[in-house]
């Protein structure tokens, strides 16, 4: 039997996005399923629908309301929260150009949390190379390597490939799973797109 | 101790309004929370907002998703389900300004179930008074006389007492529970109001 997996595509400025990039890993894990990271950029898609902003800052009553559901859902979840950072959404191309470069090592899962975390919870900027150096190297990585390896083809134009595949696969928002073919948006979805990934059913 | 509930607004047109009517009360009565039905038009409220359109029908790609969506969360739930609406959405104020007018009769949450249902399952018409007749007949009641005193002040002016009260409450979609003052949006978030509604904490 071929392995059970679920592609997690992901932006790290989206704040469903770190939740889900806190959850999944110990919940694949206990589902038995590999997860495949494929981080992207949300803004292109969104300005390709025909959005001017995310929805989060450009409708004010759900604007007000999604921080209320993220503090109320981390706590449910055990995911660390304090509050709305201060720039939001914050921009992460130099993070996730790293991120998209390796989506495949064992400690990207490690290093997306890190970088997640940092604009979540500490609110910092996560907008430079500096900052994915800084997250390897206390991860016991060779930051600088590693780095500047990312920014060699055809590594660097992953980040730009993922986001070409999310737009031909129908992406709408993030986070977004797909298992089999699949699309389950956003963290909500989750578990069912675990429990789908363990089933041997297809959907209509 | 007051009784503990939750206010449950909803639009017949919508169908995550749907999913929520047709769990709300069994699961409402395992929490041991009184169900309060707060029936609205969720139209004015994203005209009000600047949608020119529902959301699920402006965006494509989300409208796609939404009814894959539907299918899945309705066989999760055990919610009878066929297919998208031949028309979407389907206007309903009669038969919702009958379910205002009315909104505190212990029949209140079967006659929702079984307009929503003729929408969602049979893809039938919900729109003139003729239907809540005939719904409420089926139920054993006098469809005639609810119908006719429906349309009679103060009744007939409370599905827009609604429509003004959750303009207010900064309503944005539907269905919108809230409990103590706190806003819960979206079926998803139905578990979690009802947990809200027995303890005993704020939130922040």
């Amino acid at each position: 039997m071929s392995e059970r997996s679920i592609e997690f595509w992901l932006d790290f400025g989206s704040n469903y996005s770190y939740m889900a990039a806190m959850r999944v890993e110990a919940l694949a894990e206990r589902f038995g399923v590999k997860v495949q990271w494929r981080p992207f950029m949300l803004g292109p898609i969104f300005e390709s629908i025909g959005w001017q902003a995310v929805p989060f800052v450009q409708q004010e009553l759900k604007g007000a309301y999604v921080w209320k559901d993220m503090a109320r859902q981390c706590e449910k979840y055990g995911v660390p929260w304090s509050k709305k950072p201060s720039v939001f959404p914050r921009p992460a191309v130099y993070t996730m150009r790293v991120a998209a470069a390796y989506s495949s090592e064992p400690w990207l899962g490690e290093y997306c949390r890190r970088v997640m975390t940092r604009n979540f919870v500490d609110d910092r900027d996560i907008h430079a190379n500096e900052v994915a150096v800084e997250v390897l190297n206390r991860m016991g990585l060779s930051g600088v390597d590693i780095v500047q390896s990312a920014q060699v083809e055809p590594r660097k134009s992953r980040l730009r490939l993922f986001g070409e595949q999310a737009k031909a696969l129908g992406i709408f928002g993030a986070p977004t799973f797909f298992v089999r073919g699949e699309m389950f948006w956003g963290n909500d979805r989750l578990e069912d797109a675990l429990a789908f990934a363990t089933s041997d059913r297809k959907y209509r």
